[in-house]
């Protein structure tokens, strides 16, 4: 059986929510080949030795370059904080790594397009962590569509709405700052609802027109909180925004949302019926379809169960909930497996990624010169 | 006691709800002025004799211009397709009448502006029938604004969507014909989301910036099922815009919303917390305080009851739920109480009625000519 | 045309409500006869005539007594307290009125058994006001029922819960007191659901076994807070029920279960799918139906509106809501239709007041002898 | 480092979920003791070897006896259909070795009682699967009630209905035959929610009365489908209780309840405010306290986090979910600790398995019998 080597870089929030689904991963899914969690990159290798152990890799090293050059790793997993993203990206390309990087996949548009066609020319596969679509749920609500079951779809709304800012007096952090996250809450969370738009509906974003604002306009000084230093990016952004094939849409994401503490969410009108989701019930999914009899007629709220996409390997009975890492669970399954198949089936690569990135990048640009942008004005 | 005594034109939909509402008013509130069922016209002498029985009224005719120069008629209370709303109320003006209108006020801006100057020139009271802001529940969200208690506002989410034109096959009506309804969806529908965010945060709409499409373009001839007649307005709109104080809001409208049948819904986000409404719920507001004890943070569900506005004079148990027609009645009330005033305290006016038109005018405009548009650039 | 007159007795809440609907019915409604307000009563001629003036009554009387003999009333509403509903039903019998009481019909089943029999022997008319069985939502449920939508029904469970006694130092009113009220929540809140149940079943109860608590034994005294009264019954009981087609039930009740505002509820499960309302959001039905494609099955959330029973008269357009008194006022149509009708379709009528009755009764006995009762062996 | 050897017997629906756990809970904790895979038995070595190789076992057996004599294994985890529960468990104990058993713990109280007393007299530690009340909202629900936030528990409401049986012609299996599974859905599914209000109320059960019914009283045997079966078990049952403290509840089961595809849920009113929670919204706990001002009174939606019992372990975000397997991780987490632990903190361990074997046959007896019966009549 064939092996697939994990080199991961980073271990923080998002690192150990990787960590937790390599370990299940094996024993939910019939995996195609055997995972192998190879090595792991902190920034220091006390840091990297201890979670290391934690998380059962069997190396470790205070240094990311060691990674992308080992000749035992197929894959580098970049879960660092997002303004490294580029750079281990980069080298992992240039020595033939595949690469599966965290969201978003750079801090703009003009980098993450440089990193996907980095990746197309040397032939390696890509994978951005959008987990999100890996819900079975939302896997259902991409197969009603798919099918025809609410008609032509005429509308989407879409937010990412959450509240980890929403306290003016929360210090300054990374997110706040221009050059570690580039944009504010677009990046940080509008990322995951603009790609899940584009993977529902199987339209690209074509035109935007937004408008965002800095409500906080600064915070306290971690270090020093009698000082407030400026927040460099937005905390709330909405845009209107129109589909390759013309239909209508609204993306909408706060950090400062009081009382959303995980609120993507989704309602996607159709000629015959309509979808109604958010994460924070991430097991239900809400279908209206107008063809019923009329005195009938009403959302219903499908539980996600063994006839689902994927949940069957979670539990074999509906309405028994799978978790937050268990989305991320079959985004893993998707990358072993790819990386032993001979087709390129990942998805969402980084030509999503990049395609994420110049939609966000074209809102902010609406924003600030107050017009329409064809998304292909950018990067 | 002082009498008010009403002229009623029109008895379809709304003027029926009118109807009930001058039937109960009298026993569910303690009334400052008689209210008297004087005059009421309708399309044929016919059909208004045996509306006048029906609804109680002592005299009918089948012109409503008797009604706008009888001496008996306090108020008149123009219920018509919106195209007849500005000759009556003009008629009704010129002679002195006050002026009980339902919305949308004119098929446009302009239309709208010279019936509230004429009102205000003439020195007659107006109020334009937006029944939803008389809700209890929404009075509720209102005060909870205005007490500060979810801090400042900076975020406003409003919806009206319905899907009574959901079937393509749906024959046209009057709603499509540009003469006769003016706008679409944002004149019949977005009227109401509109003046209720004004209301909510107790702010004007400066500038918009929207997107709208005619989705079903063409529809069956009511009089021949075989011809299909084109559709003159639009089936939904969208709309970012921005309050007088700076605050962002987006505004959504559809008449072919599959699965909303009341869907007048609105999300408020403030700097210390959160309302959340849909008109379909009538009787509840979420309310989340960002405040609270972290560990016991939430949207809790308040149903309205006699400690909120208005709601004990129909029942003084909470959950126990008032009705489509008892809003109507809350406003028969403010328009009893306030003819017979020496102030004017009616609200929501011709000029708001006015206000309310040239924010969706501004909408219209800023669709077709793809730009943000400064509600002031408009009539 | 012909009249029904009107002889009310009592005007406090659910006198109130009555008096709303008598408002509003004749608009709402085609009626089959005309709805006269022709005499009232209360405690002092004073009040009297202060409500008469409120409600639109022609004339008022400070002795329920002047009301029963009255030559022109038909039918004598009574909205008195419990304890006197005995007297004033049967005196109103023995004067050949129709009579319409409010629930519970009397203290204890064996009183009831002799107002329905005096009626019966009378051949007068009879209706009692549970008037939660006619909300337009209910009478859909009722119709999923009888169509056989979810088959045949195998459990029922109904609550009727609120807080109004939650609070341990709110004063002891009659509801506490056994010779004015008879039961506790039993009869204040238990009648009906326990009604509802026979209803939407279309089964009586036959077997019972119950439990109940008086959790707060005493009260302050509302004349000397200082002293504590003792509680002369329930303030929560549950029970086991048999329907006479063997099917299970179970029913609770309480008028301390924080919270609960107006916790009439059921779930109604069938051997082919299942229905769940709660009275807090009495426009919405929630509907489940076995036999759809399993891939798609889920509660589905109906909308009142025009297409479902008697919804029409108040509202075209569904999903807009109707409220508390709007209910009363459907019961108001029955009475008027019913009254000048060759049949007597008047449900529910003392009979079934009785048999409500009697249910209660037989669990308020199982309660004290702990064991399985017949309600046959109860008066 | 101690080591936790697992000896595992069955592989099946719930095998599976202990595999999954297992393979997490080293990246999830931090726990105590290294946790090794020793030993997995199967009814077939063919089967135990495809199973020990998905499962990450060192070794594998076609005789679970193998397993209980082991040296190497610390712990038998039994995870075979109900009636096998007891022999393996006996024979485990016999050989010195700790158990941890799937729920019910026997087909009878008396069993139960065996095996729980073989354990006590072995010094053994012991653990029984009731993994539901492991997760993060349940424990909150917990806290909340032992701090008294809700003040005195009054009365406990709770059901565990699915609906696996619902059609009549799904074909027998060993859950409807009494030699294998004992009681039907009592031992099934009530089991849970018996356990379950023990854990929150900190209280024990004492009396009960109930009800039962074999609604679909024969199937198709699955080797014959045109022939049928006789089902030996209850489809649905209801029961009365009291707890220790005088606290009445009301426990509710069914196999056949259309629609529930994990009603696993519970109402419990306090004196001071009201808990309500349903196993299919997992995350999400509503809280209703009745001290609060009344005019902002309402149940309030708690989304489990990061400040909530365990829950920082899945993920450091609120609202992002933990799924079904997450709470046997918790459990699996207690049992590795606990077992290396100088103290015995195990909880549900076999004494509470067999008190809730013990209730569940009082709840079966007193439907037979159609009385009250004392728990301690049992067993």
């Amino acid at each position: 059986m064939k092996q697939v080597r994990i080199g991961l870089v980073g271990t923080g929030y998002i690192g150990r929510c990787h960590a937790i689904a390599y370990a299940q991963a094996p024993t939910v899914f019939p995996l195609d080949a055997e995972l192998v969690l190879e090595y792991l990159a902190e920034v220091t290798p006390e840091l990297a030795e201890k979670k290391a152990k934690e998380f059962g890799f069997k190396r470790f090293t205070g240094d990311w370059r060691d990674i992308v050059q080992d000749p035992n790793v197929d894959v580098v997993d970049i879960c660092t904080p997002n303004f490294l993203h580029k750079d281990i990206a980069l080298a992992a390309i240039a020595n033939g790594k595949h690469v599966y990087s965290e969201k978003p996949l750079a801090l703009t548009a003009a980098d993450a397009k440089l990193m996907y066609e980095a990746a197309k020319k040397a032939g390696v596969k890509t994978l951005v962590g959008f987990n999100y679509i890996k819900n079975p749920t939302t896997q259902l609500a991409r197969e009603i569509i798919a099918k025809g079951e609410i008609g032509e779809v005429i509308h989407f709304y879409g937010t990412h709405n959450e509240d980890y800012l929403a306290n003016e007096n929360t210090p300054l952090d990374w997110h706040c700052v221009k050059e570690k996250a580039g944009l504010g809450t677009l990046g940080d969370l509008a990322a995951h609802i603009v790609q899940m738009s584009q993977y529902l509906l199987g339209q690209e974003i074509r035109a935007v027109i937004g408008d965002m604002q800095t409500v906080t306009q600064t915070r306290p000084n971690p270090n020093n909180l009698q000082e407030r230093l400026t927040v460099e990016n937005e905390d709330q952004a909405s845009a209107l925004v129109r589909f390759a094939n013309g239909c209508m849409g609204t993306i909408e994401t706060s950090r400062i949302a009081c009382g959303r503490k995980m609120g993507l969410s989704y309602v996607i009108t159709g000629t015959k019926g309509t979808i109604s989701y958010t994460q924070e019930r991430m097991a239900e999914l809400k279908l209206y379809l107008h063809d019923e009899d009329p005195a009938r007629q009403g959302f219903k709220t499908i539980l996600t169960g063994p006839l689902h996409p994927d949940y069957k390997h979670f539990c074999v009975s509906a309405g028994h909930g799978i978790g937050f890492n268990d989305q991320k669970t079959v985004e893993i399954r998707d990358l072993v497996n790819a990386l032993v198949s001979s087709e390129n089936t990942l998805y969402p690569d980084f030509e999503e990624g990049y395609k994420v990135s110049r939609v966000l990048d074209a809102i902010a640009l609406s924003c600030e010169q107050k017009r329409w942008i064809d998304v292909e004005e950018v990067a």
